[in-house]
């Protein structure tokens, strides 16, 4: 990104040079988020707001190779302070105290070497790939988080709704099946992306939502979502709103909202999530899909990203 | 009650006489709810829907004596069925299969005598006094289910807004200072209220909700209330609604609700609530305020309490 | 159990006339428990002071057809009051009130009919065969309460060891595969029983504990279980006792268990828990293997089971 | 501390210097703990397993203000690494990469600087006194981890026992009177102790171990403890061994540990707990008592700590 409200552009950029206590890590792979397209269109004073720098690199998917010993590891892309009361009760997806992330704000990961200064950003891969890691911080640490917050509201025998079978989708219709005993029923307008659903694992698969639901994840977020996804709901269940459409309930609450249930929402993941991803991931219990493309397909894997016709996440392969 | 749409009338009922299995109980007092003036306006149509009998006796905070043996005891007013998914898992206030509460569309506690054919209805008060009992199993575990509910989320050193100081806001008040470490802030227009908040424990008394609140339990249900109360939560906080005055909130709900925190509403209270309520007072921890009432003052009893000029609950002493 | 002391015997018994309030159950089968086994050689005089009657009908894992409707149902064993502070809060188990079990202490499902006087105790079968079912009431809500009691201390990428992988040991291999993501050990002397795990999803097998495991479930109980299964929880882990055989931890506590680990015991299990078993079966998510005998073939199914010569548990079919 | 196996000496050592991100803090005071005397016979063998350097300063309950800012803070002692999954979930107490601790086995706050290289080890103590604040995040720290582990298993109108009335359980006392509903019996031989209890909070003193408790925090240990306190819990409750006396339990676990209910030891406390401790004190809500003792009275107060003569803990004022 080289200016506020401008598309962004390949540039040759130095490589950085770490100080005491930083890390260099060689980049082997970075995936391509939807937020990234928002940030074209950010303005100026929003983006100071938010302590963002600009020019910086994009990327928030980012993994690869400790440079000099060769490990490979994923890295967290927000940033915490690590010391608040956030922070020190596994909380770090709520510290009120972080600075831009890596990928929004500041450097990221589509370049050959990314800096990293807190250790706690540098997630072992083990045997996964780095080249098709990332999106396990991302999109998948953020479906997880979704998913860990339902558990406890997640019977026997119970259903879980998956509303959007995208990115974010198709990691928590895997983390359900892994982690509970309860059906999933994904939702989606796209009869592609629920054959993708019902491929990894979803029981059943439905333009409408059912009801009577354990829980709701809602990676959509438009009114139509949200009065659907409250009303199916059952007593005692939960409705987790995870998609940024900027929906609202038009609606009363007292007699709304599934009774003695949840509704919650939130922005990010832990750095726990994250670690857990990529253990789900080692042990073989999800498939990551990842669409490879070189870092001069950039436009195209876009393009892509935008249409909505990729299967999985869109990786650069650096 | 002896008619749809119409108030209340004294009558003479027979006492009823107990079938196998069923236990009668001597009402000593009975205590009067907002909720008995709003059943004078229930459609027909809507009330035979939920299962509601006419004529029937108002009265659902009851307490007196076993018959026979004298043991006091308050009840416990709603119905459920001991046996379904949520009731074997202490959820019954989540319970499907209750019929009509006793004092809601079947007789209640404004009578010399009430029937309980559920032995968990019968809640042994030791040496609490039953004539003002019964707030307790209404207007206190109501409260008491929504400070239940609150509490993984107090944390120490935080605050908790309490917004409606009247009779249910009145025990939310009392039960966070018993069973916390945090602030209390109670938010009410009305400065005897306020006082009265003060009076039973409140740190700190304002007509406007603060911000930064760990919970915020919001007694009234307003769109105002509803928004000033939704601000106010901290990340991780929640915010619980208990007033069903119907309120909305008219904003986009991906960035306006709490982040990472949770939102819940429920209606009424489990036995366990009920339980804990009555050994808090059993203890002297909490204040079960009200205001004796004979029977032939009941109109004027009501009247107080349409006007909110009680303190405390009224009790109808039998 | 014509006796106390004595083996039982088969004898005619009336069928029993229900009361009201009371439901007939016709037994379809009932599975044969290693306890009663030990039941032969109860002193009279503790199993006076546990309320027990003698003579009384054997049998506490019972399933059969409501008799006149014929809807399959399994029963719930252990009595509860149902209205103590346990009870209303589904802690049904740890009820003080409770009276003698069906099959232990009072009459049990070895015979055509059974009596139900408590509604809480019939659980319905759906699809499943109620031949078969009686079996996961108890070998299986058993095993199924441990595994509930651990499922908090098990992470992603963890291990759960079971010690002994006989009747509730190959219940609570296929819980944990199906309510988490962790890696199951089974640990037993017998290669068969071992082969029989990884048929149900132990990931490995061995004859010694392994070490640094998230939790342990013990279902044999000795000396020599204790000592290792304390030995091999991870920090924060837990353990848990199951099986009855009366062994002792010779260690001191403080460096010895767990560090800020969970040690439990208990017996019995939930309404509650029986329901989710039944709800498993009933989605085919765990194999409920059971060896079919007639009712003339008891001492034969009973040899076998004390020789632990069985794979999977017997069930006596009426 | 000089030398292994040996009594500490008062000597002159350099003021440490910081390096980059390092930070100086000078030490305003510094409790004295019963294990700065077991120290004293540490073999080298075990110290140096430990990682342990020898020489060092004694002294691991620190407060003073940062040097330069003059901020009050206390200090965490333990190390812990900050990243290992253990760190990032807020249960930094069981990080297995910790170094030695600040006062055993490398410098401690017995000395008029002490250096700081983890932020995570700087507790701000806002308008609290840094002189006495040092035994809030040891003792205080130590008894509230017990506390907070024990909470959900103490209900309304229950009983806490709390066997030990010294330094950890006048801590213990205090948190359980202001964090729940329950009584609390204070357990100990000394009639000091027990007035001392009654003063903070306890509602009743006893030399023996009363029945039917919620839980029992045992801050002794010995053979005789444990069994009373293991006897003394109810079914569902907890009992939760601190003090680290060596006892063992001689009875055969499965019919003697509490049913259904919890055990647990642990060692030290998370950073989260002693954040707690210090907003509870700060917000008044608990007595941190102390006896001052100058730098050159050391002596005389490890004296009177090991007579167990002092009321509340000894603090050296530097």
């Amino acid at each position: 990104m080289t200016d506020w409200g401008a598309p962004p552009q390949p540039v040759e950029v130095p490589d950085p040079v770490p100080g005491p206590g930083e890390v260099l890590v060689r980049v082997a792979g970075c995936g391509l988020c939807r937020s990234d397209l928002t940030m074209r269109h950010l303005p100026a004073a929003v983006g100071q707001q938010l302590g963002w720098s600009m020019p910086f690199t994009l990327g928030h998917e980012t993994a690869g190779w400790i440079d000099g010993t060769g490990e490979p590891v994923a890295l967290v892309s927000p940033t915490s302070c690590g010391t608040c009361r956030h922070c020190v009760r596994g909380q770090d997806s709520g510290c009120p105290y972080g600075r831009a992330g890596r990928g929004y704000g500041r450097d990221g990961g589509l370049a050959p070497y990314v800096l990293v200064s807190d250790r706690r950003a540098l997630l072992p891969l083990g045997d996964l790939d780095p080249r098709h890691a990332g999106p396990l911080t991302d999109a998948g640490a953020t479906a997880y988080h979704a998913v860990r917050r339902a558990l406890p509201r997640i019977g026997v025998g119970g259903t879980v709704v998956v509303i959007g079978a995208g990115g974010l989708g198709a990691f928590a219709i895997q983390f359900v099946r892994v982690l509970t005993a309860a059906r999933v029923v994904a939702v989606d307008p796209l009869p592609a992306r629920l054959s993708y659903a019902a491929e990894l694992g979803a029981h059943s698969c439905s333009a409408t939502v059912p009801r009577d639901a354990d829980v709701v994840l809602d990676f959509v977020g438009t009114d139509e979502t949200i009065a659907a996804g409250i009303a199916a709901v059952r007593t005692g269940g939960a409705y987790g709103l995870i998609g940024s459409a900027g929906g609202k309930l038009r609606k009363p609450w007292f007699a709304t909202l599934p009774r003695d249930g949840e509704v919650f929402t939130f922005q990010g993941s832990s750095i726990a999530d994250a670690q857990e991803v990529i253990a789900l991931a080692g042990a073989g219990l999800i498939r990551n899909q990842v669409e490879e493309f070189g870092f001069g397909e950039i436009d195209q894997a876009y393009t892509r990203l935008a249409a909505g016709s990729l299967t999985g996440r869109a990786v650069i392969v650096l």
